[in-house]
């Protein structure tokens, strides 16, 4: 597919609303418009660079160097590159819910080939509205909060509920809906997972973005430039043929899905996050020294712990790749002790670094003029005399300058950050509760019980007591 | 005044710019005017609570009690309150002033008796472009990025200079200007403080203003409804009679006007932020609550952490009254070590509360409907629906308390206030240095010394054994 | 009490095993025998200050200025000072106690006049063994894992049981016994207060100390002159009079006197940690002008950040006694929010200060010679000549000031401080709830509310905007 | 060497003092002969699995597993293994001195060969006394306070100084001696690198050592068993024949062999600390479940956080051995960025994870009763009663789990742990100015000039928007 292809492929009736108005066409929308034209950009320099017309992002990693070759590609490229482990998960639980049913797996795989045929993009659709969350899916007092099986017929499957906070849910060709988490006897109905088109008669998508509105874009240099939506979809009464339904009622196997997914969303959201690691030490240090602050012991004192907190996250990304092993299949999968403990670590810092960038830069993140302001000849004498500081370091590209680091952290787009960093990935708990899980604590134990001799005839172990 | 004759004196032909353009009503702006008729509901509701009309912003305190009282005062009116600090600030500096030029003090208390009269409001008008941090005044290539006299006749001095993060400037009556910080011998130029009325021939100010544009402002419960704006203000040739003249050349009393203000400014923002903590709880509570999290064992450990912090800030300013102590002039004045202790823990761990409150709300901060979806009959039934918890928190609550949630921690407004209250009282170090200076050292490494039998002849000290 | 009637009163045939050996005079083991001694020298320096002979301890303290006396009484003297506590404890429950049976109240207005006139000292007798924390009292395989009523005669009960980490246990008179949680139906057995002389019979106390055994006393400043020994205290079959038995059956009584009892150990511990606090700082300031790196910036940052914490922990002992109320027996109670806020801050954070005051001190705590080294005249012209760094720097002190950081921070005493200041006021998790409990978060939710105007028809909260 | 000719070994005539006393025999010594026989066994089971007799800990990694079994050995092995790092680096030192005198290279392959021929092991001699750390060493008021050349002859150097901190000092044959830092010209005297034999006339060590004195041994699992004694090691006119000599006088080449040591050191200090982070992490396991309390949501999650902790330090050194790369002669060298900066986490979080352990714990860590009083047989009953908890978890188990906790973190040997590894590698300040030296910040700040577009021209970089 082609940008321009893409972009028309958009236009195919799909029902979002943005700010209050359901649009005729996403792509006329100033701010989802922009957001599928980088897209489209990427369409294109992804065919450019495979001659052959095959999309790597469809390929399957079955070495180290595939997956490596694959997480480059997910931090250089737009998120859609990212959601597309939506159908790597699929392929992986392939075998385990063809224990289930057999043609769940023949489903997968015919599906898999056909959106690669079709060059498609795809959203990861699992959160439920979950009403009151201290009761289980069948106790809520409307049953639709988790989403749910409401009728059948020869064909297929008529499915209602509520799925929320779906990045590039307005832009992407393939909604790809799991359960959030493991059902128990008597949940079956919510036990389904499916594959719907975005345009489905009776799917309707909240949206939000976090692009500026009625402002000047160009004083956003990120986010006028281009952001991702995210959304709420409503599945009202939406009919699901059966050669799209993965799971439909077998409690065991609901969270397989979700759970081959967390690998890939996990390992994904640790290489955006060492990226971002250095973006953030990167406006650090530039701002640090149109400032003329870079050699002040405290200034450099908070890049290096910056560059610490975004080594550490990298770190997590590679002992993750070095770590790989291989799935039944022969797929490679990225260890995920190290990427959850990596994805934990960076999320919980964040906030911390955000302010260590503010603390650097200054007030002027909150108060340098706009691009609109530069614009009026009135102002722009006093922009470029007062913002400036030394040879090298104009008042534009100071103005500029702060412009950024506002727009990535201090305004729509950064507050949106705070908030997407953290629960992607399921929250601070989750995340932890994960990696607590895939660690060897028996080792652990053996290790300290060797160590205490509390073990009866055993050799006591070395304490670790090397400070060469 | 009256709210609508405070509105009326912004009509005063003051040069504004917001988002390029120079505005002729500051009023009639949609963002500054609502932050004008927040200010003008506040002079209405202080002229009701005091018959006699005596602002009681103006009252010197003099007692523990006087100070509870304009501390509470702060903590429940429009910043402008808190502004006043300006003058109590030059009060408090006459005395030294007097030293340098007695003639310093009788202008001071004559302007601060004209301003009672006339009940205006004022900007501390402080932070130089400063250029090259790493060059003092006299060094830079541009001689006006730190503010200066540059001309003068018999009747008055003429300045120039930019003044940088200047709060609420757009919107009050008097720019109280003083240095940034000690100038040295040679840089006389730069010791100048004096008050400039907002629409004095050659002030401009460049403003931005947090408040939402072009979006749904309902959806922005705070935001929407009034915020403070900042500004840069640049005096550019601007004539001040020497009766508004409270320094002019004396370097060795170039930092007092700062200094003095600087404790106001530090305990109020120590009242404001143990305000600011108490509602980090209340969101987190509410929304914990709402969620039907409220009894989770995490959850619960994130709110008392967050309960822990808005009661050490609040420790801070208790001790700060409760340490106060009294100028030579009978003035009563807080305690600086407990006011800075407090400022410093307030803004250093400000993001990880966030950080908590996010984590305890989940993504639809990020990704909740705005009240233009809610207007729309084809949505509001799935809002209704959807955002619904259990009885008595339905749809519309919960939106709209993820959207005070969005707006006062990962919005604009948001992302001003992390850079805000992080630079406020001069970023972290500033803080943390100020704090080491109040605190009494000496005694400490007497403790250490009685302790350690470091002092021949001593009686030992009394290790803090108690485990009680 | 003099302190040489002190000492012989503790010869009264009680049973302290010590290292395995139950000694037959405990002042005479040269660890006890230090503790006994510094208590010694207490009672004589407050019986020279007071030529009434009233001992201050047992003044029930009704205004401010009777508090902060204790208070910085409590920082100044011996634990056994602190621990007297445990009679307030009685005094403040006994109200509520005669509730149930008002024979409870004479009693413990007779124990305590008894005790003053005795001039005698306490242990605050707690903790039980607790078996299985995961099973309540009566559900442990052995029901004596929580101390117990296992007989009774016409004059009084029989109990058995063990109580843990009693501080002081060897060296005290008194023995104050309380459950250690609010009993449930069922568990009236469990359901006792009482005081027991610690000669009783039946009585067995397994001492610990961390102070210096076999090696060099002299190289440990703090500890080889006196430390608080701890104990578990085993009641075998003790009989206890009615007239000193305070509780005997009544659950829902059960938990008043720890609960009163808490207050006062919290804030005698946020006492002792505002003043361990400044001795870290002073240990951190004296040992960096001795290595000559006081003026390097992130020296001077590390211990500006000890000044914060020291002055945060203080801040919350002054809002306490600031804010401290009445109970209904006209005693002055220190306010529990602020109180428990900054006991969980100064346990919380204490390991980083140490970390802080090692990274400044440098491995010589670790490699210091010792006093016995210095003794030897071969090796001493080497540490005068190696330890010195400058003019009034000598060797000797600069090893006596590692010595000293050694002994409290990096030794057996400071490894018994990590344990202790963290686990006294009952570990990190119940601090947090304390406070959690005391902090009024419904007002917190109004501001909110208010803040996002959620409350229909109310005047919307004055959000904290002020960064004046 | 065998074991037993270890031990020979050491009967060297050696100048050792321990407590004062200068011993005769240090393998007679009940504390360092423990530290020994642990360095002996270390011999015998070396041998046994390589039955060429061939030292591994000599053989040069070329390859990634060369390092990755290199790093092993270390783990399990006592720390003289990590401290053959001492001659790897002069190896990798060796082409750089070559420049400054071929010879140098001649003599360091000539000393490993003899070295490894005789199967020796090293201490790492760098710290200097120093003096005053304010001024450099030429200008200490006593110019011996850095090690230097005070004299020469025809055959040879002749030295003075002391040297701080040397791990094993006491227990090794050859002390490698560097220079601790870069000098500048003039100082050409203190630039000398060279090899001593530990019994050469005019050295002499005064040691320190965390064992047990005069206590219960076994009440110490580890330290009763083995530790690591430190040394300061005086160098007082010491004879060094010129082939021991690998710098003489040549300022530029001062750092040379520090810095290729500080590598080895770093990447060794990774390996111990993630090995410890697991200890710590299994310690804190077995004691929630022997006190019932592993199930206990807050305690479940701080022990996530100690996996976390642990698991990020290992991420750290797997990346450091992915990322290795070889050195001109084909050594194999492990990425310095990631072992830097897990070595920073590691020390930096390190008491945090102490205080989550002593958390967990209780304060039966500092009060658990020693095996003396276990031996007693009037208080072993009530061990066995008190402190056991459930079936399966008696009171002799718990009591010794205790004592594994207290001796590890809380008593003699856990200070010097908290000192060790916070100093090991230089100190936090070192270690994050040594991580930031090999970060690509030109890199980050190209990604962030391409975010904001402030490169004209340049293609926009992805903003790492992924949270798929």
């Amino acid at each position: 597919m082609t940008g321009e292809q893409y972009l028309d492929s958009l236009r195919d009736g799909r029902r979002v609303a943005l700010d209050g108005v359901l649009l005729p066409d996403v792509t006329a929308d100033p701010g989802l418009g922009n957001a599928a034209r980088w897209v489209a950009t990427g369409y294109d320099r992804i065919r450019s660079g495979y001659p052959d017309g095959v999309n790597p992002i469809y390929q399957i990693p079955r070495t180290v160097e595939d997956l490596r070759a694959r997480l480059d590609l997910v931090q250089e490229s737009d998120v859609t590159v990212a959601l597309t482990s939506a159908v790597l998960a699929l392929l992986t639980a392939a075998p385990r819910l063809a224990t289930a049913n057999p043609a769940y797996r023949e489903r997968i795989l015919h599906y898999f080939e056909d959106c690669r045929r079709r060059d498609v993009r795809f959203a990861e659709v699992i959160t439920d509205a979950k009403g009151d969350r201290s009761l289980p899916p069948g106790k809520q007092d409307d049953p639709d909060l988790y989403l749910r099986v409401v009728d059948r017929d020869g064909d297929g499957i008529v499915i209602n509920g509520a799925k929320f906070h779906i990045t590039m849910g307005p832009l992407v060709h393939e909604l790809v809906v799991m359960p959030t988490k493991r059902m128990k006897p008597g949940e079956e109905q919510y036990a389904v997972a499916c594959a719907v088109p975005v345009n489905s008669p009776g799917v309707t998508q909240i949206a939000t973005s976090p692009h500026p509105r009625g402002s000047d874009g160009r004083s956003h240099p990120v986010s006028g430039r281009h952001t991702d939506p995210d959304s709420i979809v409503i599945f009202d009464h939406v009919h699901v043929p059966y050669e799209r339904v993965f799971l439909d009622g077998e409690v065991e196997e609901s969270a397989v899905v979700a759970h081959s997914l967390g690998l890939w969303e996990r390992v994904n959201g640790v290489a955006d996050m060492a990226r971002l690691g250095d973006l953030l030490v990167g406006m650090a240090q530039l701002v640090a020294e149109a400032n003329g602050v870079d050699r002040i012991p405290h200034i450099k004192d908070k890049i290096a712990e910056m560059v610490i907190y975004a080594t550490l996250v990298r770190a997590g990304l590679e002992a993750s790749i070095a770590g790989a092993t291989h799935t039944e299949d022969g797929m490679i999968a990225p260890n995920e002790l190290y990427a959850n403990a990596a994805k934990y670590h960076a999320a919980a810092h964040y906030p911390v670094m955000v302010r260590n960038l503010h603390d650097i830069a200054g007030g002027a993140v909150a108060t340098a003029p706009s691009m609109a302001d530069y614009d009026n000849p009135q102002l722009r004498p006093y922009i470029d005399k007062y913002l400036r500081t030394m040879p090298g370091v104009d008042g534009y590209y100071r103005m500029r300058l702060f412009h950024l680091i506002r727009d990535v952290t201090a305004d729509a787009l950064g507050g949106r950050e705070l908030v997407s960093w953290l629960q992607s990935g399921g929250g601070l708990f989750a995340q932890r509760t994960v990696t607590r899980k895939h660690y060897d604590i028996e080792a652990a134990k053996d290790l300290a019980r060797r160590a205490g001799g509390l073990l009866d005839g055993a050799e006591p172990a070395s304490y670790p007591d090397g400070h060469g």
